[in-house]
């Protein structure tokens, strides 16, 4: 019998059984009072444990969908966007205000590093913006922005809407809207939440909402806040017909983190990644985020001299393990892996195991045990 | 023992367990070599299934999504459509050509009845339109459009894009974009397609994307052809996370039409329809739709004399069986059965015998088996 398939690419992440099983369940009408009760419990759940003041969407779409609707809700054709861009996904946001018409200014980091508060705290005296947008963790880099220091720059400017892209983040990175003054929090189904793709999640606070009434109309249509309010306050109302089962997985995710706590979360979550580098530095890895941006949710480990990319993940999967090839530049010289959402310690485990395998095929000499006795130490200390 | 709740809502239509199972499957990678082999080959089976020319596109969003694209790749700001509209579906297109500020008019038919291609032939000859749009079945009314002789009128036109709206008529009504003349059709899962609601479906022929190309920017992101084109044509390919779980459930879907073959599935849909029909008749409702134009894939009944709406459709779900309500003027008059997807005559006749349960108790001296019989004597026929 082969290994089983373990899915340790940054998104989607290990659907636990009990949430497959979701979306495995007989559909239902979307009026179905069980399923609106449901659905009710769900936005309500997001918005209280994301302290959120304003309201929480729940679309079937992506988290790509999910940046156009953060932006179109908040800015009109001409305003002002500050884009703090850490990578791959943060340069994302360039190309939608590009599409949109607003005018943007850049503020970027070299991959592995992120744009300090200090310099948007600069950027912000300097100019006046409608908008500022950073990424939460990107995952071309594995760095993650210091999302609630530079809120405390961001109270401040009390005109200016906070958008966090929180795809690779939310549920498994510290982030709350109130702490962190956060105007806009988005993220998807298949990260840190541990569910299939297909549903993109927003949260809106009370200063977006109220953005959004002083815009005049926006063009867009299924991204609209407006069109979709009604239901998120009275999820019996109809719009656009959601998603039933995507609904009920998603809803089986928060109560799973409703039950393990947030705090407990974040800390399994730092726990899991201080063990997985510890055993990717082990077996000659190098991690690319600088030690003082490291996300807890993936790492992004540049090979060791004479490991070959493809020759490794594609060992690595007859071993029964997926990862990430690195993206841009780092295409080829890294690899990504994603430890976030319901993963546990022995998924992690075999994970290292598999990995050791590989090196021992392709390295000459490569003794195995290194890996997985460091990810073992830093368990046990 | 309670009886199993019967979905005979015109969407989410009844999904069959081996669709459902394709929901609860262990989630994979989007770059997994298998899932990338399923996708690429849902995309082509819904090319060639429906003759489209261009691209097929299956996207994470709702049927409404679906609307969006339609238009904005084919039209911009100023442009002028024109709105054939048999209802609340049709008229949805009038508030997004609003918001995107075309210049439309629009042809209406009282509900019930249909725009015929005679009065859309007048219009175009007196008027240059950059777009056409027609609901091909309007879910609020239940009357089919035909766009096959519609068709035939926009073949003379081809400056004008063919769009039709098929969430409540693919898999279900007959169409297809060569014999039909149609440049964009659209759909989602959860209708004749019986899957779970959450895709977006839609086909774009060369016109369109030839169209798409002379367009200047396309302001929307999500719904922008150019985005989601080279996925579909390689399906290794990323823009943003399908929707793994949700894409295999629709191929499954797709691999069941093929068996049953699209032929066999009209006719069984004809079939299926004629006997609910001779049912309802029978107890006593009367069909709002024109004896011209009745749509296959779902009818509205108008209550008989003394049946109120609530307490018909309250003690139904009793009996097991939900049904949708009516909409706009007709709200309390009439209520909503869907007959399409995956449903069999063991669905439809118990739902028939749960209607005639249902009138037993709340019509004085109603007699039970005219409904069931007139089912079964036009099956038999």
């Amino acid at each position: 019998m082969k290994n089983r398939k373990l899915l340790m690419i940054p998104g989607p992440t290990p659907v636990l059984r009990s949430i497959q099983d979701e979306m495995g369940r007989e559909t239902v009408a979307f009026g179905d009072s069980e399923f609106v009760a449901d659905f009710q419990q769900l936005v309500n759940d997001l918005k209280e444990l994301w302290s959120c003041d304003g309201m929480a969407f729940v679309v079937a779409a992506s988290g790509t969908f999910a940046m156009e609707m953060a932006l179109v809700n908040n800015l009109k054709r001409g305003d002002a966007l500050l884009i703090v861009s850490n990578g791959f996904f943060g340069d994302r946001f360039i190309e939608i205000a590009k599409k949109k018409g607003y005018v943007y200014d850049v503020l970027s980091a070299p991959w592995g590093q992120v744009v300090s508060p200090e310099q948007i705290a600069k950027q912000l005296k300097n100019k006046k913006y409608d908008a500022v947008t950073v990424t939460h963790v990107d995952t071309s880099t594995g760095a993650v922005a210091p999302v609630h220091d530079i809120g405390q720059v961001m109270k401040d400017y009390p005109e200016t809407i906070y958008i966090v892209d929180g795809v690779c983040s939310v549920a498994g990175e510290p982030v709350d809207m109130k702490k962190d003054h956060i105007d806009v929090l988005f993220s998807g189904s298949q990260k840190a939440f541990g569910v299939a793709p297909g549903l993109a999640l927003l949260w809106a606070g009370k200063k977006s909402l109220e953005r959004r009434d002083m815009l005049p109309e926006v063009i867009e249509y299924y991204a609209d806040y407006k069109k979709w309010a009604p239901i998120m306050d009275d999820t019996k109302k109809y719009f656009a017909t959601p998603a039933v089962n995507m609904t009920w997985a998603m809803k089986k995710s928060v109560d799973i983190i409703k039950e393990e706590g947030l705090e407990n979360r974040y800390a399994r979550h730092r726990k899991n990644a201080g063990a997985m580098r510890a055993a990717l530095e082990a077996m000659g890895f190098t991690i690319l985020a600088d030690p003082s941006c490291r996300a807890v949710t993936l790492s992004n480990p540049l090979y060791p001299e004479g490991v070959e990319d493809l020759a490794f993940r594609t060992e690595l999967e007859k071993q029964g393990v997926q990862v990430a090839g690195g993206l841009g530049e780092y295409a080829g010289k890294m690899f990504r892996i994603g430890h976030m959402g319901n993963v546990d310690e022995h998924e992690l485990a075999a994970t290292v195991c598999a990995m050791e395998k590989t090196l021992k095929k392709l390295v000459p000499g490569y003794e195995v045990g290194k890996g997985i006795t460091a990810f073992l130490k830093y368990l046990c200390s």
